[in-house]
C-alpha cells in the first residue's frame, strides 16, 4: 500500500480495495504515515464518497486499531445504546438502569458534550465523586456483578477513531457519513457488546439537520452492526425541539433522577426512553417483543427498580448517593436570569439549536475539548410547544456564572416563537430502522 | 482568516476572496498552519476547482511569500523563458545565449531535473566547474556586466513554492493547473524579469499528456503574466518524440555547444530554439517584430556570437571553458549498449515517455530529489522519425554505469516504431497564445 497511490486513487473516483484502506488505517494508526497524507485522503474521500464496502473497510480498520473486548465471561445478551447527540439528551441516564433492571446487562460508553449538543458522561459527573474513569478490567467486573455499567472512552478502544475524530475535526472532514458511522461503530463494537440500539437524530438541534441524511446514517450504521452479526435496530428521531425539561449538566441529571423517581412527568423523555428501552430489552432477550419489551421497561420504571439499580451503579462507581436521594435543586448554586414571554399565544416552536448553542455558552458545554464544564449551568424551560402563555409568563430559566448571561438570555428568547394558532409538537419517533426495513 | 473554515469553504465549492487565500498561504509559509490543513485545502481545491480570481491571488501570496527581485538597475529589457518540461529539452542552453547576443538581458532561474524530464541545472554541472549557486546579488551583477546568467533557484524567492510542492508532491495534488501555474509564474516573476517567452508542452514525454489541458495551462500562465504587467507569449509545442539528438546532461550539453558552433544540424532544436528567441528578442524591444527577431537570432547562431556568449557565460559562472572547447564526447567515459533495428521499414515513432524514463533510469536522472546525477549517462540517437533503417541499423546507444543497462536498452528498444509506410514527424509549434488569442 502506497499513501501516495492510495489518494490519488481516492482522488480520481476509483473504489479502493478493503485490504488497502485497512493498511492505511493501521499505518496512520502506528505512526507511519503523516497526518498531511490522511488529511488529503480524508478530503478526497469526503468528496468522492466511499461505497458501501470501502465503508465496512473503514469502519474494521478503525474497530481493529486496538483492543475489541470481549465481554463473553459476562453471562447475558450485552445491549447498548447510542445516540448521534441532541439538545436535552439524557436518555442514557434513564435508560440504562430501567434496561438493566430488566435483566440485560448494559455495558455503557459514552463520550463528553462538544459544540452545541452535550455529553453523557458530563451529566453522570455532575454527581459528586462518581468515577467514569473505570479501566476495562473493572468494565467489566461491574457489569458482572451489577449488570450496568456507565464509562468513558478509554485509550485503548479504536485509537484510530480519536487520531482520526482530531484531524477531520480540524480539516473540515466531519460532516461524512462513513465516517461518522465507522467512528461511532467502531467505539461500539469494540466495547464488547452483543447488540445495539440506534437513536438517530435530524432536525435543528441535531448533528444531521437534513432528515434523509440522517435515514442514511441510520442505514450505514445498521449495515455495519449486521455485518458484524450484532443486531442492530435504529430509530430516526426528531430533534427540532429540545429534549424534556431542561438542558444543562447537574439540570438534566436532576431532571433523570426525579424521573426514575416517578416525581415528575416529562412525557417526550419517557417516551424515548421507554421505546428506546424496549428495543434494548427485546435485542437482550429478556422480552418476546417490542410491545413486551415496552411494558416491562414501564414495570420497573413505576415500581422503582429502575431507580433502584440507578443508585446501585452510582454507589459502585463511587459516587455521592445522598446527593443523588436528595436531587437538590441548589447543588451548584447558580445565577440565574428568566425569560419571559412578550405576548399572548400559543408556544409553537422551541429552536433546538439556538437553545443548544446558549446552553454551551452558559458554561454547560465546551468549545474546545480542553474546556472544563460548569455543572450547575444551563436552562430550565417552564412552557412547552402546544402550551397557551400570556405575555410576561416564565418561559424557561437561564443558569450562568458568565457575565454575558442577560445576552444569553436575550438570545434564547428568541428561540420560543409564540403565534395565534396552536400548533402540535412534531412526533418525537418518526421511524424504526431494522432488518432492511423503514417501519 | 480561519483555516478550518477557508477549508470548509472550498470544500463546499463557495469562491474564496483573494485576502482569504493570501493570508492563508502567508501563514502557511511563516509556520502558523499546519500541513495537515493545507493538504486538505489543496485536495478540495484539486477536486472543487479554483477560478481566475482565485488563482491569482494564490499565484501572489506565493509571489509575495519571500524576495521579489529588483533587477531595474541593470539596462534593457530583461526577458526570461520557461518549459514545463519535455525530455531532450536543452533549448535553454542554446536560446539564453542568442536571445543575449542579442543585446536582451537573460535572467534565467532554472530548475533541476525529475521523474522523466531532465532539468537545465544537472545539463549545465555537466561542464565542470560551472558554478550555478551564485546568490541574488552575483547574479544581478553578472547580468548587469555581460547581460546573461543562468543560476539555480535561491531560497529567498518564493519559499512558498517550495512547501507547497513538498506538500502536493506527498499528497497526489500535483496535476491542477491552478498550483502549477502558480508555482512556475511565481518563481519566474519573483526573478525580477520585465517579459517572459512560455513553452508549453503537450503530448507522451510532457507533464501535461493532454493537448487541452496543456492549452488552458499556457492561458492560466499567460493571463498571471499579463496581470502583473509582464508581457508573456507561449508556446504550444509537440513532445511526443524527443527533442534533438541526446537525452542526458554531457550529452545534451555538448549537443548545444555543438550547434552553437554550427558543427552539428539539429533542426527540431533548431527551430524551436530560434522560434523562442525571436519571442524573446522581440519582447526584449529588440526587434521589431517575430521575423525580425527570429532574423537576428539565426544571424548571432551563424556568425559565432551566440556562442562566445555562452563561452563568456561559462567563465564568469566559473566553468572550465577548455572542456567547452573541447567538446569531448568522452569527458565522462560511460559504458554502453548498442540498440539496433529489428527490421526494415521506416522510423515511425520514438516514444518520448519512454525515452524519458529510460534516461532517468541510466543515471541521467533522479527518481528522488536527493539523488545524485550521472553527467556521462543518457541516450544518443542516430536515426529519426520518417528515416528508412534495415534491420541491424544503430538506432541508439545507451550510456550508463547501471548494471541494468542491457535490460534498460531492451526497454528503450520498445520506444522504436518501425513500419512499412512513411510518417512525417508531428509539427513541433503547435500554437502562439498571445494577448488572449491563440493563432
Amino acid at each position: 500500500m502506497n499513501p501516495i497511490s492510495l489518494i490519488k486513487a481516492k482522488r480520481d473516483k476509483e473504489v479502493l480495495q478493503s485490504a488497502e484502506i485497512e493498511a492505511f488505517i493501521h499505518a496512520y494508526t502506528k505512526g507511519d504515515i503523516p497526518d498531511y497524507q490522511v488529511s488529503a485522503f480524508l478530503m478526497a474521500a469526503f468528496l468522492n464518497g466511499m461505497n458501501d464496502a470501502e465503508t465496512q473497510a473503514l469502519f474494521n480498520a478503525m474497530l481493529h486499531s486496538g483492543i475489541v473486548v470481549d465481554l463473553s465471561k459476562v453471562a447475558g445478551t450485552k445491549v447498548d445504546k447510542h445516540s448521534t447527540g441532541g439538545v436535552g439528551d439524557k436518555i442514557s441516564i434513564p435508560l440504562a438502569p430501567i434496561v438493566a433492571a430488566c435483566g440485560v446487562p448494559v455495558p455503557m460508553i459514552s463520550g463528553r458534550g462538544l459544540g452545541h449538543t452535550g455529553g453523557t458522561l458530563d451529566k453522570l459527573e455532575a454527581i459528586p465523586n462518581f468515577n467514569v474513569n473505570l479501566n476495562l478490567q473493572q468494565y467489566e467486573q461491574q457489569l458482572a456483578k451489577i449488570g450496568l455499567v456507565m464509562i468513558g472512552q478509554t485509550a485503548e478502544i479504536a485509537p484510530a477513531d480519536k487520531k482520526l475524530y482530531a484531524l477531520r475535526d480540524v480539516t473540515s472532514t466531519v460532516e461524512f457519513i462513513p465516517f461518522i458511522a465507522g467512528s461511532i461503530m467502531s467505539k461500539k463494537i469494540a466495547s464488547g457488546i452483543d447488540a445495539l440500539v440506534l437513536d438517530v437524530k435530524f432536525g435543528k438541534g441535531a448533528f444531521m439537520q437534513d432528515e434523509e441524511k440522517a435515514k442514511k446514517l441510520a442505514e450505514t450504521l445498521v449495515s455495519i452492526g449486521e455485518q458484524c452479526n450484532k443486531p442492530t435496530v435504529a430509530w430516526l428521531t426528531d430533534m427540532n425541539t429540545p429534549l424534556g425539561k431542561t438542558c444543562g449538566n447537574w439540570l438534566e441529571t436532576r431532571e433523570s433522577i426525579l424521573m426514575l423517581r416517578n416525581e415528575i412527568s416529562v412525557p417526550d423523555v419517557e417516551e424515548l426512553t421507554l421505546t428506546l428501552a424496549a428495543e434494548m430489552i427485546f435485542l437482550g432477550k429478556k422480552a418476546d417483543s417490542f410491545e413486551d419489551g415496552y411494558n416491562k421497561a414501564t414495570e420497573v420504571l413505576r415500581n422503582g427498580k429502575a431507580y433502584d439499580k440507578f443508585c446501585e451503579m452510582i454507589q459502585a462507581q463511587g459516587g455521592d448517593l445522598a446527593a443523588v436521594h436528595a436531587a437538590d435543586a441548589n447543588l451548584y448554586p447558580t445565577p440565574s436570569v428568566e425569560i419571559r414571554a412578550e405576548n399572548n399565544g400559543y408556544l409553537q416552536s422551541v429552536d433546538a439549536r439556538t437553545v443548544g448553542e446558549v446552553c454551551t455558552l452558559t458554561g454547560a458545554g465546551r468549545l474546545k475539548k480542553e474546556d472544563a464544564v460548569d455543572f450547575g449551568a444551563g436552562i430550565e424551560f417552564h412552557q412547552f410547544v402546544g402550551d397557551y402563555v400570556e405575555k410576561g409568563t416564565l418561559l424557561a430559566t437561564l443558569y450562568s456564572h458568565k457575565s454575558t448571561k442577560e445576552s444569553l438570555a436575550q438570545t434564547l428568547a428568541e428561540a420560543f416563537t409564540i403565534g395565534t394558532t396552536k400548533s402540535e409538537a412534531a412526533s418525537l419517533l418518526k421511524a424504526r430502522y431494522w432488518k432492511g426495513e423503514w417501519k
